[in-house]
């Protein structure tokens, strides 16, 4: 269990803390690495040095978050982790730090409590909102680039501002946000607008082998490893593909079925306006939000269907 | 020319404004129907006599709109047009008022001046960003129903929040809209996401009919007839599909054509981060926004994509 802390008390200790290494979960969305390198950027404007630290490459899609970092040698005297609710979520090459995180900043319901102090918002819409409210409140510096960060992580997670999970806060924190010089629109379009040919071309496969079930409630679509390669693609670029089912009309539970090897497959769901799906996928080794949640599953892809199928449809 | 008032003066003159005629623009979006609709509740709260008119029917898309509401029979005293930039903008029905309109509420910086008072913004998001500027400013009361159409305008013309048109007023008029029930996340999944399978189905045929231009930093797709009745369409739900060549990576502008009859074709522009589009229809005899234009060519579908690639081609 961790200590639940406030923004102030977060604060405090990042105040105090030198040579920081800032965790961001494997799979990196622009949410946590908006909140890593939002905060490297204000710790360095304090003078402090810091680490972002990520299992996997960065996406090209947010590459631009990276602009300006310099990359240091050093050991650790401050762990911080930021949107990671669960140590699995670390990733091979940061599992070394699973039982050493001093500070999680986190909005995630189902954070596991696994740092020593936590600071969690699980009504935020984003890690960044929580990570903004944090800085601002402890008066760390933010200048075009903690806001291009954190204004990116905001966008990402909160669906430029469609979810449910939006809230008047975080529209008022984008609005804080864009008084600085971020370039929304180019961070909006390179978010949610911009596919390569390829990707487009491997939508409209992933289109045509669409599957529904219950009359149309739930669509499921699967990204095999044939399918990826297939397409040439990056499986990064397959990430905006889970919102593919929920685009069609009478949909109420999206699945994305992504095949990892042989006989293990990454399952997305998403949901419209009333399937908790955090449960479902809760009830499956998994977890999330109550709209969007995932988990991994385990046999050959019929079974996987056969599984999600059952448990959705006692769900709807 | 119009004599320019502000919100107060615009206030003023419908607290004494008595049956009123709201006038939507033709081939309605959220915007127009938001701001009218939003106007027609607020002044119902007031106990006036108001009715909402337009040349074309409410798309299903946003019918919701018009909930609540009720269509009287009565002559008007005094004739408002909400979003409307031009009288060639007020379609068969409604032309007989061109002449007639004492204010306009606008947001268009090509707006032609034709009502006797103008409150225009040309840096408003969203006709509806001006209205609910005024009516907060005059104290006129916003029940849930006017922030939800109020919402629904702001969301439907900066694209969720993701256009450059956005700005930190937008973000704090969505924040302050939000503290009512306006159910914003439906808004959003109907507006945003949900299409129907006949559209994905026709989206899949123009994405693949799709031309480049100028190495790719041009994409065009062309709506014809034959493509809209074959996919059993209505045009309306075709609407959606101007974003669609600025998906492509690459890609700075985007044009629809959509064929009105054999020889009629509206033309849509979008552009990424540099083009001027406005300038482009502008040339052309049509007017809009700098990332977002329209105008209408007759002539052959092939010398239609002539003169626009000429145009374009200048501007890159």
């Amino acid at each position: 269990m961790s200590t639940r802390i406030d923004f102030s008390a977060a604060g405090e200790l990042l105040r105090n803390a030198e040579d920081i290494y800032i965790l961001c979960h494997q799979s990196p969305d622009g949410d946590t690495l908006g909140c890593g390198f939002a905060l490297w950027n204000s710790l360095r404007l304090m003078g402090k040095r810091a680490k972002v630290l990520c299992s996997d490459g960065i996406p090209e899609r947010y590459s631009f978050l990276s602009d300006g970092y310099c990359d240091e040698d050093f050991p650790p005297k401050y762990i911080v982790a930021v949107d990671i609710a669960d140590t699995k979520l670390f990733g091979d090459e940061l599992s070394v730090y699973a039982d050493k995180v001093q500070l999680c900043i986190d909005h995630h319901v189902s954070n596991m409590e696994y740092a020593d102090k936590l600071l969690l918002e699980p009504n935020a819409a984003a890690a960044c909102e929580t990570m903004y409210m944090m800085l601002k409140n402890s008066g760390f510096p933010i200048d075009n680039m903690v806001a291009k960060c954190l204004y990116t992580g905001l966008a990402t997670d909160s669906g430029c501002f469609r979810f449910e999970s939006t809230t008047p806060r975080t529209h008022t924190i984008a609005a804080e946000l864009m008084e600085y010089d971020i370039g929304y629109a180019g961070i909006n379009r390179r978010l949610f607008d911009i596919k390569s040919r390829a990707r487009i071309t491997a939508e409209q496969r992933v289109l045509s082998d669409m599957e529904f079930y219950f009359d149309g409630k739930c669509a499921m679509i699967a990204l095999t490893t044939e399918l990826i390669s297939e397409a040439g693609l990056d499986p990064v670029e397959f990430d905006g593909l889970a919102s593919v089912p929920m685009q069609i009309e009478g949909v109420e539970v999206g699945v994305t079925i992504k095949q990892r090897n042989e006989n293990t497959f990454k399952i997305s769901l998403r949901s419209g306006e009333y399937v908790n799906v955090s449960e479902i996928c809760a009830s499956l080794g998994g977890g999330g939000h109550i709209r969007a949640a995932g988990c991994l599953l385990h046999g050959t892809l019929d079974e996987v269907k056969k599984t999600l199928a059952e448990r959705i449809g006692k769900a709807l």
